[in-house]
């Protein structure tokens, strides 16, 4: 093959294998999605069975974590990429230590559901734990929309509603809190929601972290740890 | 310069990038160490003005990160590391993150030593927590010698432990319940101690996580999600 034609097609295979790598992700993405959906449902509905499910296959978001994590370490150390090549790779790195975290949120809110499912059965209480969590499930759908669409806007509307899921977090506690002095009975019951309110709330920083990282592989910029102003400007420069 | 001395030149170089990156780290896990000890400072001798410095604080250690992430990504793309010094770069960027985390969970515990301030005077309730603190900066301290003496026996000593926090935690939540259904006026005092050991417990994984990193930086293995027998077996071999 003329030297051309050998650079060329290395080159196509390299981008092969990111392709490849982002796909992964947004499969690990898609099986984390389905664990938060499926915790979520076994504490609403008080489905056991579920639950043991979603704790069951959390290794497969733990082993999907060391695949993807392998490849991208392969790519470093044989590709040696620059630029924005480089920001993909760490970017994906970072991506998915939240996102098997995430797992490890939906494993404690399957958790939790259990021990929830041995109590007195349970009133309206979860009705606002409902809207907590619906309101979550969509900023993870959305960024993980965003790193499949590399949307940078998308992004930022999702770092822009963890306000509204953190307001919703703490007006769940300071509700559980009021049960709790009135009827020492709910106790437990009112430990349980908070501490899976206190999950869904991480699994809305940990899209946002997503989100982060998208940004600064697009943009080639750190914007972790900016204000919520300087990350719009950042995002719309 | 003659080109074996040019090389030569170059490759000291690089370990002194290296070593100066992995020296950052350990800056910054001093600084982390710090934030926690007077986080926890804070929270056991009601010291307002102490919390509000952790919270002040946390901003260094974010800045930290960052510059010290920079400098990885700065080394990927110039040096183009394999190998062991490959795996290094990656276990820092993986250490910074958590360090990072930990620093998070000061401020969260420093915020929690403000609420439980403007709350009666406490009582014995907090000599657990205490044991706690001082099993779990233990861990942090190990974790963070084991990264600089780069000794996986004393990485593999802190993952070790962290089953025995585990239990203290939970031994001081059930404690917790008591008391909150003993007397509900209690409830606002144990949740604050509630959240505080949740934090420190994190910080315990988040110790154990820098452990593995380490492991994996050695053993040229990952070892995360694996059982503690087979770690051990990772780790002898």
């Amino acid at each position: 093959m003329p030297e051309e034609s050998v650079h060329h097609h290395i080159s196509k295979q390299f981008e092969q294998e990111l392709e490849h790598i982002r796909h992964r992700v947004l499969v690990m993405g898609g099986l984390v999605e389905e664990q938060v959906a499926n915790a979520v449902k076994a504490l609403l509905e008080n489905d056991v069975n579920l639950a043991d499910e979603v704790i069951d296959n959390d290794y497969r978001v733990n082993s999907m974590e060391v695949e993807i994590d392998e490849k991208c370490t392969e790519i470093l150390a044989r590709r040696q990429p620059a630029a924005r090549d480089l920001r993909l790779v760490l970017a994906v790195i970072k991506t998915i230590a939240d996102l098997e975290r995430i797992g490890d949120e939906a494993r404690r809110i399957a958790r939790q559901s259990l021990d929830l499912s041995t109590r007195y059965p349970k009133t309206n209480q979860l009705s606002e734990l409902e809207q907590l969590a619906i309101q979550v499930r969509a900023m993870l759908h959305n960024a993980l929309d965003a790193f499949a669409r590399i949307n940078v806007d998308l992004a930022l509307k999702v770092v822009e509603e963890d306000k509204t899921v953190d307001k919703e977090y703490e007006s769940i506690i300071r509700q559980q809190i009021t049960y709790m002095m009135e009827d020492p009975r709910s106790i437990p019951v009112s430990l349980d929601i908070m501490w899976s309110a206190r999950s869904l709330e991480r699994i809305g920083d940990r899209s946002c972290n997503i989100c982060e990282y998208l940004i600064y592989l697009v943009k080639g910029k750190d914007v972790r740890h900016i204000s919520l102003e300087q990350l719009e400007k950042e995002v719309r420069q």
